[in-house]
């Protein structure tokens, strides 16, 4: 008998997703059904393809809505978080496993009991990061254990980022996933995070200014910012016990130091609007933050206010997003700074028709076993094909796809609203992430922590 | 016939509001009550006194509250701000007046045409600041215009400091006021001004960094860093065509760079908490907020990550403050770094009980008379007499006491939801107050603006 996949959502993400399914609908009996508000926006081979279904669905109508979900026989849901809920409860009425790539909401968490109740399987943070980061941690940790390690420091590192070959300005980033995230990339808490086992909290002021430098082999040296939560997965990765916890975005040299500009300047913030910002140049915008001279240019205003030398590399970043250039104008309306600094820097920073994006995760697992200290560092390096087939595109959806797949023919059971940190779900996930070009590199390293001689503090 | 002024909540500030009452209890046929959650806290001079009385009224409590306005002549609230809306539906029923020294909040604004209707005065922001600062600015702003002059700027700035006599540390600078609006000072989004016909917009990460001088005669120089709005009174003081309009905070020279290290370091953060907080000493928790070393000390770090030379007054600021000091410790359970930074500056900047605070205010008006741009200056200090009579107390109470009085004498009759911006208001009470010594020296000086010769930008 055929099974429907439906598809709820189909985004730029999705590419990957959708072509796995179809790949596999003769060999695993599939008919793909793909509900979206603007099925328009769907590239012709998925709808023109004998076993994908391409229909309008808008999610708030509810009677369509269960519909769709009542004829599936899984359901993916690639919607912005805040409406998998909605069809959560439709899945729980009847009786269909749920997948998404987001976080676990509480609203969500709620319905754990129900869920496990209906022996339903609803997999969440199955994408990249939160994803493949959950899946290749536990594979190792797990490992470490099984072999009676005794975890000490745990530290992941994810960055999206553009490929080697496609990377042409000073700043070593374009954007390959949703920008307004970057821009506001930090804000909303101070870091926190255990160091040796002191806790450490750094503000946004200075976030940019903390990172860490790390290795990857035959790609040379990036470095990571704290993000806001290193604590988050304690618990679920059975942490509660090392001393070192840390979580961070990666970026390529460089690029943390020259960010934070934009933030002293006040650029990043997204809490109010700017008077008259439309049609307003990029030099006007940037005036907007420094010091008034009636006789003063913008640009030596700049440069004494952030203390940028002459021959510093800084001015030349700037110089290389046009932000002093008064021809440019934003055409945004009560735009926030945030708005506005990122629509001069999608100008400059996005990905053209042929060029290829980078995903880079980088975990450090240090551990004590048999009395000695020891430490594994893995990576991953994910390159993209072009500006619709990205490496984040592909890490998102294959985990995706893979996962649901499994679930439909009963290789994953264990029921609940859960994330991807048990060996059921992350072995043949990773196994067949494998074969599909998406694989981590394990190095043995001396273990170094952060008090090898293990000075009192 | 005896007239009632029912005062309630009499907080540390009420001291010469309710003097001011007492002393003109028999001339003016006054009889005061007040009504506080903890009437125990009053001062036995206050309900020993003949014309006072003094009971215990809970504002949630509806019978008690609704009776004691019932009974009063007019009513003068001093309760936090949040709580004036209650009492303000009170005094419509029974036909009030009501005064307060706090911001209109917009629920209050919303009874404007109830309250006009029945022919009340409401007034607010008759305090300090707001209060003194609207009432000698528009008398300022009519007086040039009445003149036939157009304002082209305004600059207005207060601050409440330690008097010269009592001024002993480092950062001179106490605490004469909440301590926690000191420690949270500037959060919550950015500053926005206009200077010179341009919007100016600074950060909290760089608003410390951001202050302007000041002299003030026999006093000495002073700085200010911007208020959030300063654009908040545009209309109310007919200012849309000025060029300038900045509002301040002032502290003495060097505060503000000082300040900014606690900014930087994240300890002015009040939005989460800060694990294990309780017990924790001054030292751990400045650690927290520096890079783990196992070896170096917390001293170092601290110099190295805020760049503090060998010979900068910061470092001495620091030290004046113990905040290395490893057995003096904070006893709050589950506190932001907020509560703890206020904790250890409480423990260095509290007024000794004779001590003296003071106030400083500071009004610009730029303006164009004649074809001829011309500037006044205007500034007040007033000295307090001890921790109790403070000059904060004096320059907030006095204001509203005399407000009080004139609008149960129908000196003041205008009604509406106010605050003393018109003639009829705020000449009165200037009159009145500067026979207590609450008094601006004006000076006239050459008008400078910020683009003297009229430079295009």
């Amino acid at each position: 008998m055929v099974r429907t996949i439906l598809v709820l959502g189909a985004g730029k993400s999705t590419s990957y997703l959708l072509d796995y399914f179809l790949k596999k609908a003769n060999e695993e009996n599939i008919h793909l059904k793909i509900g979206d508000l603007r099925p328009e926006n769907i590239p012709d081979e998925f709808s023109r393809h004998s076993n994908c279904t391409v229909f309008t669905l808008d999610i708030f109508n509810e009677a369509d809505r269960k519909k769709a979900v009542s004829e599936a026989s899984i359901v993916v849901s690639m919607l912005p978080a805040s409406l998998h809920i909605n069809v959560a409860h439709d899945c729980i009425e009847f009786n269909k496993h749920l997948i998404t790539a987001s976080y676990i909401s509480n609203e969500l968490k709620a319905l754990d009991d129900k869920v496990k109740e209906k022996g339903l399987v609803f997999m969440n943070e199955i994408g990249l990061d939160p994803g493949i980061d959950h899946m290749s941690a536990m594979e190792v940790i797990d490992r470490i254990r099984d072999a009676g390690g005794k975890m000490l420091l745990f530290e992941s590192f994810t960055g999206g980022l553009v490929a080697p070959e496609s990377d042409t300005n000073l700043w070593h980033y374009k954007f390959t996933w949703n920008p307004r995230n970057v821009v506001l990339a930090g804000q909303g808490g101070a870091a926190k995070f255990i160091q040796e086992g002191t806790y450490k909290y750094i503000p946004y002021q200075k976030l940019f200014r903390r990172t860490e430098f790390m290795d990857v082999e035959g790609y040379g040296t990036f470095e990571a910012y704290a993000n806001r939560d290193s604590l988050k997965y304690r618990e679920a990765y059975g942490l509660q016990d090392a001393l070192t916890l840390f979580r961070g975005t990666m970026r390529r040299v460089g690029f943390s130091k020259a960010w934070q500009m934009f933030v002293v300047l006040g650029m990043t913030d997204d809490s109010y609007s700017i008077e008259n910002s439309e049609g307003m140049s990029y030099r006007e915008f940037v005036n907007l933050f420094l010091p008034y001279s009636p006789t003063d240019s913008v640009e030596l205003k700049m440069r004494h206010y952030l203390k940028i030398d002459q021959d510093d590399i800084m001015w030349g970043k700037l110089l290389d997003l046009n932000i002093f250039d008064d021809s440019k104008k934003i055409p945004l309306k009560n735009a926030s700074p945030a708005q506005m600094l990122q629509y001069i820097l999608e100008d400059s920073w996005t990905l053209k028709e042929d060029e290829k994006d980078m995903i880079v995760m980088y975990h450090k697992f240090g551990y004590e076993l048999n009395g000695e200290k020891k430490q594994i560092d893995a990576n991953m390096v994910v390159i993209g094909e072009n500006r619709r087939y990205t490496a984040m595109s592909k890490t998102v959806g294959l985990p995706v796809a893979i996962a649901t797949l499994k679930i439909l023919n009963g290789e994953i059971t264990t029921p609940g609203v859960q994330i991807p940190i048990s060996k059921e779900v992350y072995e043949p996930i990773l196994s067949e992430l494998r074969t599909q070009g998406i694989e981590f590199k394990e190095y043995q390293v001396p273990y170094l922590g952060y008090n090898p001689d293990s000075v009192a503090s």
